[in-house]
């Protein structure tokens, strides 16, 4: 592909302006945060590279970067559970997204078949320091082992 | 504070564990998606250094890690928009953080003044790429030239 995103401006243009100029790190790599459409919600957080990004914009479909597998990874290729954007933003200084997405499927956002990869909370105030966490959701939407092959 | 988070452990007791054993990056910090606990939505996206993570769980108030001025920043302590902590998760693999926040004062979690950092759209579909950013709220609920002395 051979557009570009044009380079990051000044503060100004950043914060107010209309050009998306997005700012990926040292590593090329720029924060996606993901919510459900419709329960509102986290449902997962991962990186995009440029190219995962651009395939985002043109497909209407959730694209990442696999830093662990290094490649670029249209998200549901092999479980199904496509992620179709309803809406994506960008944040003040435009090194963070945000896409707000209906999940196909059964739904799952997270490879352990559960909704969303937040499914254990960390307790907080005083004393909480050092606790174990709190299993919030333990629904399995799909199987595992059988999606991937386990 | 001489407590240290547990290094994280393998594959299975990182996903399926009741240890929280957060996952540092190569610069120490850990990813923080901040939602609104009333009406959902996101709010910021930040990073936490071990300190401002333990500064969190303790006060029940997100702290930060201001990698532009180099230090932990309790959200807030200018503005009057301080977060108190409704839920906090962690996501599977245990690298990013998901807090569920009431915000003080007038709501606003931008340094702009708006009510959420994500206030520009970023058009998909055929065609999108290269588009102009849409925004989507301009509300502002201070005037950050009075408030941070601009």
């Amino acid at each position: 592909m051979s557009f570009s995103f044009p380079e990051p401006g000044a503060h100004e243009a950043l914060e107010e302006g209309l050009a998306f100029t997005p700012k990926f790190d040292r590593d090329g790599l720029i924060a996606a945060i993901v919510t459900d459409a419709k329960a509102g919600g986290v449902l997962m957080f991962a990186y995009m590279n440029a190219d995962a990004l651009k395939a985002t914009i043109k497909t209407g479909f959730a694209h990442f970067w696999s830093r662990s597998r290094g490649k670029i990874w249209r998200k549901g290729e092999t479980s199904g559970h496509e992620m179709a954007i309803v809406e994506m933003r960008v944040d003040c200084d435009q090194d963070a997204l945000w896409l707000s997405v209906d999940v196909a499927g059964t739904g799952a956002a997270c490879h352990t078949g559960r909704k969303s990869c937040f499914y254990r909370a960390v307790k907080t105030g005083e004393g909480a320091l050092g606790e174990t966490l709190a299993v919030v959701d333990d629904v399995r939407l799909f199987d595992p082992a059988k999606t991937y092959g386990g």
